[in-house]
């Protein structure tokens, strides 16, 4: 398969690698969620090229993850903003910062330390199931084709 | 920087890209996830050259996400099993369904549907706070340096 076909792909883990699957696009998110809106901001915050900056924001604004309104007139400048869609990213980005921070702190601890203002705790992201609210366990969960499927069943196994 | 120094940088999301942040390599997980353990099984659902399969594999088992076993002696053959430091990726994965799902699905609705077991319902997975179980929104997060940092502290902004 070409990258070029993932978004073709039936499969939303497919499509979505199409769009995000990129090692720069992952840290031009988190960086991102962590305020970055400017074209230096995101170039100084990874040391690569003006070429891949470029690329990927194209990317994420033609997919509707950012949006690009002008913040300056003469010469004109744009800032890269979170849409909606964009925010929704959210869960990726927590669940790289989860696994990165279980698996790859240093002796010391992790990097960061999230605290979540609603409640007023420092906190870990956890992902439960929309019903019961029990952390997903990947042998308790079945899966199954849905509507948008025309393909055979798929059963995760463990 | 360099693809390569990206594990070395002191942020939990650059050290997860820089073992997972790959195309192919998420979607060999899926895969994972959803029973394949050979060889050929991953080239076969991805089409891609066995150069790139073996390249990924052998990562994946460096860093302790898959266990290489054999499975056949003449000639020796070897599957590939989720550690638990694999499984642990569950997260990363529904994630990627989660946000596929809610904008790339197509008209018919997504492509797979998810049953958790332990409660008998089909769910969508929802990226919680460990300590109030609420939906994590990022504009009620902070973040601040931990333990582990050597650097300044970084302010979530929406």
């Amino acid at each position: 398969m070409r990258w070029q076909d993932l978004a073709k792909e039936n499969c939303s883990v497919a499509r979505t690698v199409s769009i995000i699957g990129d090692r720069w696009t992952i840290l031009m998110l988190r960086d991102c969620f962590n305020g970055s809106k400017r074209f230096d901001e995101f170039q100084n915050s990874l040391g690569i090229s003006r070429s891949i900056v470029t690329d990927r924001l194209n990317i994420l604004v033609e997919e509707g993850v950012l949006s690009k309104q002008p913040y300056q007139e003469r010469p004109i400048r744009y800032e890269y903003r979170l849409t909606q869609k964009g925010l929704d990213l959210y869960p990726v980005l927590m669940s790289f910062f989860g696994w990165g921070d279980k698996y790859y702190s240093g002796e010391n601890g992790a990097p960061l330390v999230f605290r979540h203002k609603t409640c007023d705790h420092d906190f870990n992201a956890v992902t439960v199931c929309s019903h019961c609210s029990e952390e997903l366990n990947p042998k308790e969960v079945e899966v199954r084709p849905g509507p948008g499927s025309g393909k055979h069943a798929m059963s995760l196994q463990g």
